[in-house]
């Protein structure tokens, strides 16, 4: 099973900003750990961009090389229309992740394009929440 | 570590209606997959009921006898102040759980009373998901 | 033919309550016109709550003992999902009835979340609203 | 007693137009069907018109020969507060029919002028909705 | 200076309908009085239908035949584009009026598509509310 | 019959301002016009001010001292509840004038709080709008 | 004079639940209190419940054991038709206590169903509240 | 193949009214270019009216005479669901075409009711829309 | 203890205007029953006003003259953001009275931005209402 | 160049009330600096005032005698359209200022009507902002 | 005559994409058959780009080496400002083209910003959207 | 002090288009007149950019080389969270700059995202809106 982990707009700041809310682990820390949790079978492939356009592509090259998509499109979730087609353009499973609850912050932050396309989707349980998406998508 | 266990109205139906959408599992499976899961250390009490006076009071004595509250509150999600309230006066830990994806759901179903309170939200994951609450509060 | 007849919260009170708005008739007398009403072969199962817990049970025990529901919701058509969800784990027919045309009363009444389930709706015949259900369900 | 019977727009082509949600019944096997139930004394009027201003006109002149009015305004209902305005010039009683439960359709079929003049509104009983209405009148 | 004066839909019953809202004068009282008070060089051409059709081709006239409108659209005010439209292609002066004040009947009945298009606009004057059209047109 | 005419803010500069919208009449010169118009027996009596509580208060006054009331309430149609309560306070009749048309401006002049008491409202005729007014009440 | 003191839901837990929100007075506290208040001629009745069954059948006996009710709707105020309903058909005084100002929380707290069949609404008194709509209906 | 082409209200002022609007070919110009630019085996018919019902009854016969229709509605397409409930029982393709850009009209030109219907919606292309139109349903 | 009493618009006319819905007392009655009810050491200070200036410059005041305010906004409840505004300003305890029941009044009544400041809100105990207020203040 | 330098409610108060809002500069201050600012050539007139009508008759004369408007609305941004008119009728220009970024304050203080006729708005600059105008109108 | 044809994010995909929405057809099955209609003295020139940076600085481009641009805006349609606002600075022509109806999908997908900027509009006519874009601004 | 200066999408047109809106300087010109104003001991580097990935990782590296960002976000003020959250990642001063003033443009361009982030706003003062927040935060 090979799993794509996609992570949007700011998240490479992930442990430097704002810890309180985030948590003070960084990107390279959750990989390591899930890489480490990942069974037997389970190729994981991580990308974090700022770019829009490289995570459209790459999610058009999931097509060919990923079973599912683990994704926080963070910012994204609320105004990206461009990723919601994108995703659906895919055809393996997909599995929305928030660091922090979505729902207990600003108003426009309720809202994600993105569950209407996923699988399922997890917020407020910080890294934890890559590792519960992993688990559901290989057992 | 004490964990209370709530499932709202027409949980009972569990794994009867619409297995399609709510998967064929009971609450009684989803019971005994969670105690084989928690570890040493780890009380999980629970209760489903299709009385909203009973739940408050569950969660009004979960003030002395729990350290945290996973709860799927169902069609009471987004109707219930008095739940949020109840919870609200709980002091603990609560996490909510939907076994599918309220966001892809009728337009009433995409806000939950209960979101405000809880530390963190899980929806889409199915019975799987009671079990990353589990893991997410306990380790 | 077995059919489920259930009423919502404060219709004990019919006959006595507004008898301007809601008529003379009580609960009792609509229930005699009916039974005189129905055929052979018809039978006719009554209740009524001021407990939604105990609506929702009665609707999952009708899984197994009726064919049919003709429901007045009263005040728990404009705020109750959890009663839409029990109907929906129902799987026979659902008719559901309001003494009042809800559409002349304040706007809050005008939206029934019931009606998204019922396969018809009778508002503002009186206790012949029942009995036009009746007759619907048994032609 | 004079029974006024008005159909609105493309109800002329019931029985031959999507017969999965509006039946196979013809308006005139509707009309066969409710002057066999008509007892003595009630005299049935019948017009379906395409003409806005027809029915209007129609409606005024029932001021002098009906003393109630069944009406299925069909998509007027959403959409025309004239004929709200001729049915309020009518002293007599009204009630409105619906063929389907227009609450389970699209968001603006939820709303009718119509029911704000109407005594009673019956919705989703297909042909039987108009038998109900008259013996609603009549008993 | 040719002036035509249009009423829309039920205004027929001007004089026998609602008397305590409309007041008691029929359209020809009210012809018959504008016509008194229009002084020399002022033709007035009436019209009242009930038929949208008929009003945007009388409109489409006036733009041979006359230099001004005064309309009471009546219920058409709040639904129709079209009249709007007929409105705005012809070129002359145009005053809207309304028997009732509009304003503090039903909230749908508070806009007016017609107002966009007209020059001035009457309300609650009664059938005085023509003579001032006149008045302010011809002065 | 005593009838007091009040000018609501910023009508002081009439004349001066915007005259393109407003015309080239000043409140003088309709003061003067009205009052060649007024009949015998007709007392009228003119306020102009900036100053809510001044209008307020000569509101109050009126309930002595006037039988009618004609106010273009200008930009405080739109704002002043305390304007409404203040007319409502009075037992006349009152009759709202706006000089142009309010409802082809900005849409938060559409409404005005000031029509839900007035008995008839004129707008866009200028100043014939007053004469229009008083016409209406004196005869 | 014979007076219903209801109080809704979570109630119960008043003085042990965010004291810093609601005080440091119990139920009790307030029961002690007002009977210490109530001049001879006055009887008291108290009823704090979690189960809205319950509470609409207690508004239903007081048809015949009360003059009047004070009720702490607490989360129902928001959300309860039925208690509305139920409170319509008690033909006694109504009055609304809430503990703290509604209007400074989150927005779905601004507004009660109750309220619109209240004769008066305290909020933001704390347990004064209830002392003050004991006097208001007494004196 | 045979084609309808019909057109709604005011479109008989076509190339007289607001000419910088609608451009100055007439609706017998455009038939003629649409005549002459259909193949063999491309039959047209032509509509326009400024009668709701009598487009209503036009497409119903559609249902007998017409292979696929090409409709400009005009002002109806943000007033009339009539029309839309027309076109459903229609069965074949369907294509709306509107001269002007209605998208950078009044806002209540940004919807319309029959593009919920249509296969393709043109906009602002002038004439050429219509002839676009039958290129797409030909070829 | 010293207590500021401010009255907004209209209130002079208490007992005179609208007697069925604001009582027959006038402000100098309630102004007398307040005196005759505050102990010693409670000094009382009165204001009514139509001017909003002369309000706000009241509140400014108060901050060296008072420790409490009760304020009847009337109208300004539900318009002015400069009265909230200046009670912020405040620094003693604020507490807002309405002499009817605005819940049940017009729409646009029930919002006050008064009661953002407020520490509690009385509405419909008549002129109660004021000693409600004061001995809250004042116990 | 003349300039007028307006501020509004409760700006009197400033560098008193809520210091950590609005600084500790007084009006008087802020005065000062200004005129210390402004070069040769640029005569300054400064106004507070808690009276609209004040406000309004100021700026009628502005239209005699001053080239430009710097204009802290405070509260009645949000409410005043008479002041909106009241600055339509001056024809110099016009800047508005904030003390605060009313941007990140309540919601009710997001719009301000006086933006629509200012040709530069500057927020949450604190007293620099008078300064920034200043310099933008005299550079 | 120099034509731009933009595509927008996913749009790479077409053909191989939900081809039951959009087509078999590839971009590069577009391109060709336009350049077989394209006549003589028509310039085509190609972009799809998943980058909105890459698409605005082709339009900047546009302003020296374009007479019109035909755009598919796709998802950006719904969201991006900053794609209108390239456009306005473009002097040329501009037609929208969507392959599938907007106006039948998700309601986020029935307004588009560039249709304010746009001339003309085509949706739901597939890849011969392009071609009827292409005659249109060639004939 | 270091301070970032950063241009969003088409800014790079500056000076060339809609110069009546954006005036005719270059941002060469204001960053050479930025310059020339900026005193001893005050850093400034610049960035304009159409990509939001490039504008969200240059302010990433500012949180180490920029103490205060001024930022003209242009259209994507209105439509991109990342950039606010990029923003909340940055922990020094952020002033926002729009050449226009937004507040008389288009609806969807008076909400700006950044503003819940920013310090202070200015709109309208054209390219002195620059130096105005330079001053501002450099006195």
């Amino acid at each position: 099973m090979r799993i794509l982990i996609l992570n949007g707009p700011n998240l490479n700041l992930l442990g430097k900003r704002e810890p309180d809310i985030y948590g003070h682990e960084t990107l390279d820390d959750i990989e390591r750990e899930l890489r480490g949790h990942a069974g037997d079978g389970v190729r994981l492939d991580f990308l974090q961009t700022n770019h829009e356009g490289e995570m459209l592509e790459r999610i058009h090259r999931a097509r060919e090389d990923a079973d599912a998509i683990i994704i926080n499109p963070a910012a994204w979730s609320h105004t990206s229309v461009a990723l919601l087609d994108a995703l659906k353009a895919f055809e393996g499973r997909v599995v929305e992740v928030h660091l922090s609850n979505i729902h207990t912050r600003e108003a426009f932050r309720h809202h994600s394009y993105i569950s209407a396309r996923a699988e399922a989707v997890v917020a407020g349980m910080g890294s934890f929440g890559y590792r519960a998406a992993l688990e559901f998508l290989t057992r």
